[in-house]
């Protein structure tokens, strides 16, 4: 098999991989029913490029949201402006979930979490506990290098994601709370200066 | 009947409308299995205080959330500091949701509104549309009045609720988000200080 043929097989697995989730959450769903959507005949094959269920779900969530991918430049995105980082992660998240499956999938997970999180933990901490971790890191840099007074970050990391979600909600999940919203674009470019603005450091 | 007694019954119907409601939902729950809960013999007496399952679930929202009650005095809170508007809806909000029965009712409701929004379009418009409502006219107010500059409302509301939720997101509901996560009074403080601090008028 050539690396381009690999590299074909492996997305087709991820894009099973996110079908099967979407369909019975990540709890339910088996490598079995995975392969068969993959359109693998054994898999023992799929367990070649994914060992566990648990790394079929951070390659999923890794292509989501590359910035917190376990083989992402984590120094290259704490080192830049902290919009910059804000605005790639909010354009990652509200552009992914316009995606139907993704749509599915984050009911059908957030069903879940919201009763069985100890057989969700692997979905958690990839997913948003990695975004939080990487947005910690983005603030705490950006608080040292002074671009932002010293405020608490655990709050200012919290705001942002906590907007997003509820942007998430109000467009693709319950529509009818989604009243008066802007574009995405909008939406973003407002809440990044709403949120920076009052926290940068020449305020002090 | 005196005017007490004929309040605590209607307090007790309502402790025993929020219980049920977080047992099986909004949306499966019988104005018989509420009133059974409340130890009234007839449905009939019931509807006598609540004409019907809605006026219940805005009975239990306008305990929890007494701003967006209808009967709520809507001038007074757009009068005063938006501040100090912010720090009474979100206080209210979080300290309800430590009550045990409120967690689950967020949580039955809440999977519930993911699939059947219909059937629960009268907690969405009671609940979440209506604070949204409130917030709206609050912060408008105080843009009108020179108290924040002109600025994205719809982002800036949703900013506010948006970190709330995913505060009781993170302590009550999935507690293995809420690493890091300050007091509920350090929250709010920091909250209210990082979303105002940004949009005060002198800012311009």
């Amino acid at each position: 098999m050539t690396d381009a043929e690999s590299s074909a097989r492996r997305e087709a697995i991820l894009d099973a991989a996110l079908e099967v989730f979407a369909e019975v959450g990540y709890a339910r769903a088996t490598i079995k029913a995975i392969a068969r959507r993959a359109g693998i005949k054994s898999p023992a094959l799929l367990y070649w490029y994914f060992p566990g269920k648990a790394d079929l779900m951070r390659g999923v969530i890794a292509r989501i949201m590359p910035p917190v991918a376990p083989e992402a430049d984590l120094s290259a995105l704490t080192a830049q402006p902290i919009a910059l980082t804000l605005r790639l992660v909010a354009a990652a998240l509200l552009t992914a979930y316009q995606r139907p499956p993704l749509v599915n999938a984050f009911k059908v997970i957030l069903a879940e979490l919201l009763y069985k999180q100890d057989e969700n933990i692997d979905v958690l901490m990839a997913g948003p506990g990695a975004v939080l971790g990487v947005l910690r890191r983005c603030f705490e840099a950006a608080v040292e290098r002074g671009e932002l007074r010293p405020h608490n970050i655990e709050v200012s990391m919290r705001m942002f994601i906590g907007s997003l979600i509820i942007y998430i909600l109000g467009t693709v999940v319950v529509p009818v709370l989604g009243d008066g919203l802007p574009t995405t674009d909008e939406y973003i470019t407002a809440l990044i200066s709403q949120l920076l603005d009052g926290l940068h450091a020449e305020k002090e």
